[in-house]
């Protein structure tokens, strides 16, 4: 394996990751707080370790399945580690896994949280916090594509590892020209959102750091109720764009290229758009009944489906005392999730599609069993292959989920609050239904359950195996072998 | 289609049951009930119908696997619809959809009741509930094909449809000594059981109904505190055969030919075993701390780990106050299953193994790129249309889970009550958690929820697809076509 490369994009993450700090460090200032220096000393490790990883330059830069997978993992896991050390070094989260969950959960753009008061804390933690949310929710390796030059196509592995969905990456044959592009339209859509809630009468700041959480899908509320305060007016706004955010990417590209029939055609936008209608119109019928106001059910409704489904996780409403039907609804929603190429978590609507095809066409197998049918999506046949790895990583996601669940019982809380904490993180929604129903947090779960979260958050938004490899014997004999033949 | 081949297997069915409603009607006459004459009615109507159904014999007895699954699915619905009629006749379950519930329920083993009071019933009542599990669990279609002869090997689609698991049926060569084959050991198993059950001091009466039970792995129990009630020596009988009866009958098969090497190495039967050891082992531990006796945890913790893993459903204990790691487990052995080949339900340990087996070599290729590697199964590469079945198996299984319990939760009760009773009875067990727990029983439901859990007994029973063909548009107006034709 190539090692060299990896400790080199390693180097690259981490000088990234100080120059990020520079933020929240200038809002600090800001507000003069003496937090800020905090992020300080923290951007120094940084930017330290980040120049010394990359003194060498590597051999060489290939980059195969492998290396990419590895070095997409490992990036992860260093950019929570040292993004974790503000909030140790402020002391506003004394407890290392405390500190590294709420990281982690900003990066994968959960937003599960493990604080109970979060007005608390000082402005420039709350940018950070928000602001792990905005870097995680594009990724962070296809902004290191969009900056520095990494020669050769094979870097198509990094971005393939780290961008959600099945099928991402074969749009546009130049990288770093896509890279680009996404945090262009990325950027571009942040601020329009920051405009509408400043025009909304939102204070700047809370206006850029709700942004953040929107565009991530992330989800980390800035106050301690989320999103029940504000004014209607603004939970539309981000009701739209948490929905807006949740479209494949590919869209807004067709849109950048001028090709809007090509953007409205995309089947799996469509069935993304066909599950939020149905699903609103379910939970508005069936929240209508508890007498709530027709404006207000509605708003909740949309917020809710849209926040979930999205993998967003803000919230208006307690929908944790919403009744069953629409309880229901949302655990569902979970599952599913937003659609590949976006901000997104979850199993990707495009996944489903594709299982849902894959039934109706063995069934149709069984009527007429000597016909050759195809699966077919946007009109255009499905490979063999990418079947095969939706079903891969529906059975591996499935068996994580389980295992997950098993892992957390021995706390002893009820399945309830076990199965939604653990679809919350592995999908990168934030929050679950009772204990960690959207008014409650994460703080109380063991250290123990607290690292199996977070290594479901990350192996949710890394699509499971990046990460899962890491854990193969294989590839940790194959490193210590390519070293010792280096030397 | 072949629509005349159809007709004369339902036909058959039909004078199967009449048959087979004679032993309760005898059963009724020894305790001089009047309730015998319930089943003198219901035998006349079927075995009066069967006759008609069978005046013509089929123009050709072709079977292709189409045909199987329809008259598979078919002679279930009959078995079920008029099989329910003593329940009504008798006034002892007045209501179509409860006696039609009832009825499905024991011949897909499931075990689920609508009663409240089991102890109320007539001796023959009592009979009858019971013997539908012993007739579904080896599969009356079987039963059909081991005493009348069905010309032609194609009629390997009528078992393939009926019997559980991905692999059945290769074993023998010649079907008709398979059958017979299968009904031997299954009816030597029971007799043991039951004698097993007389030297523990078990009256006769309630000896066969338990063993008929046990054998179908189906769980009606004859006392209205289902097994609690029992000597521990008749609750450790009834554990081992539960379990034996889990096991592959292809084991059975080999030690039947002295192969007991073979018999031993089946590697789903060793993984079944061991699944069995290490979940009875952690309940053990878990309800240790309880400050229950030691014996009494092992008994408990190895019958509820044995009846739910089986799918059969006998409880010795309330399950549902048990700690939350035991009951994680048990609802983690709810979708696991028993082996392929066997009486029990569920995913099947086999299609687990497999599934399992495919993630790791995803990972593994993800290491080794161009390593060629197959799935092995008892030392034999998996055929990679197995594979994919089971793919499509288990994400139809998936999907007809989530929409039960959507279509549930418009009753309004808990999340885990519509959660298990889906489970309970998409992989025929019996009792869940919460309302449907091993205390309560199904008979809340409205009729709707009923339906539903009737649909997934049967799709469970089934394995999914020769139900679900029946409600592909093509089959019938292919049907009506044929018919045309005929004309």
């Amino acid at each position: 394996m190539n090692t060299s490369i990896v400790r080199y994009v390693l180097g690259w993450i981490l000088k990234i990751e100080a120059l990020l700090m520079l933020l929240p460090f200038v809002v600090g200032i800001i507000y003069s707080e003496k937090e800020a220096f905090s992020y300080l000393i923290a951007l120094s490790i940084c930017g330290v370790l980040g120049i010394i990883f990359t003194l060498k330059k590597p051999e060489s830069s290939i980059f195969y399945l492998k290396e990419g997978c590895v070095a997409t993992a490992l990036s992860w896991i260093f950019l929570s580690l040292f993004g974790c050390l503000p909030f140790m070094l402020t002391g506003e989260i004394p407890a290392f896994h405390d500190a590294l969950f709420e990281t982690i959960s900003g990066f994968t753009t959960t937003g599960a949280s493990i604080l109970s008061d979060v007005e608390a804390l000082s402005h420039c933690t709350i940018f950070w916090r928000s602001f792990t949310h905005w870097i995680g929710g594009m990724g962070v390796l296809v902004f290191l594509l969009a900056i520095i030059p990494l020669s050769g196509g094979s870097n198509i592995n990094l971005m393939r590892a780290e961008s959600p969905g099945p099928s991402v990456g074969k749009l546009v044959p130049k990288i770093r020209y896509t890279a680009r592009l996404l945090y262009i339209i990325y950027i571009i859509l942040t601020t329009i959102q920051i405009v509408l809630l400043l025009l909304g009468k939102m204070p700047l700041f809370e206006a850029i750091t709700t942004s953040f959480g929107t565009a991530g899908t992330g989800g980390f509320g800035i106050k301690n109720d989320s999103m029940m305060g504000y004014s209607p007016y603004i939970q539309w706004v981000v009701t739209i764009f948490m929905i807006l955010f949740g479209v494949n990417f590919n869209a807004y590209y067709f849109i950048f290229l001028k090709e809007f029939k090509k953007a409205f055609c995309i089947e799996e936008v469509r069935c993304y758009f066909l599950i939020i209608f149905i699903s609103t119109t379910i939970i508005f019928l069936n929240i209508l009944q508890t007498g709530m106001k027709v404006g207000d059910c509605l708003r909740h409704a949309a917020f809710q489906v849209g926040s979930i489904m999205t993998s967003t996780g803000f919230a208006t409403a307690d929908f944790n005392l919403w009744p069953e039907t629409s309880k229901t609804i949302l655990v569902l929603l979970m599952f599913i999730g937003a659609c590949a190429g976006s901000t997104g978590g979850g199993i990707k609507v495009s996944r489903i599609v594709i299982m849902i095809k894959t039934v109706f066409k063995e069934l149709h197998s069984y009527i007429h069993p000597k016909s050759i049918k195809k699966i077919k999506m946007d009109g255009k046949p499905v490979e063999h292959e990418v079947v095969r790895a939706i079903n891969v990583y529906f059975i591996t996601f499935i068996i994580l989920f389980t295992l997950s669940v098993f892992a957390l019982s021995f706390e002893g809380h009820d399945l309830i609050t076990n199965f939604t904490a653990v679809i919350a993180t592995l999908n990168n929604i934030g929050p679950g239904l009772e204990l960690v129903g959207p008014t409650g947090n994460f703080g109380f779960f063991s250290p123990f359950s607290k690292y199996v979260l977070m290594f479901d958050m990350l192996a949710g938004r890394l699509e499971l195996f990046p990460l899962l490899i890491l854990f193969h014997p294989n590839l940790w004999s194959e490193m210590i072998h390519s070293k010792r033949k280096m030397h």
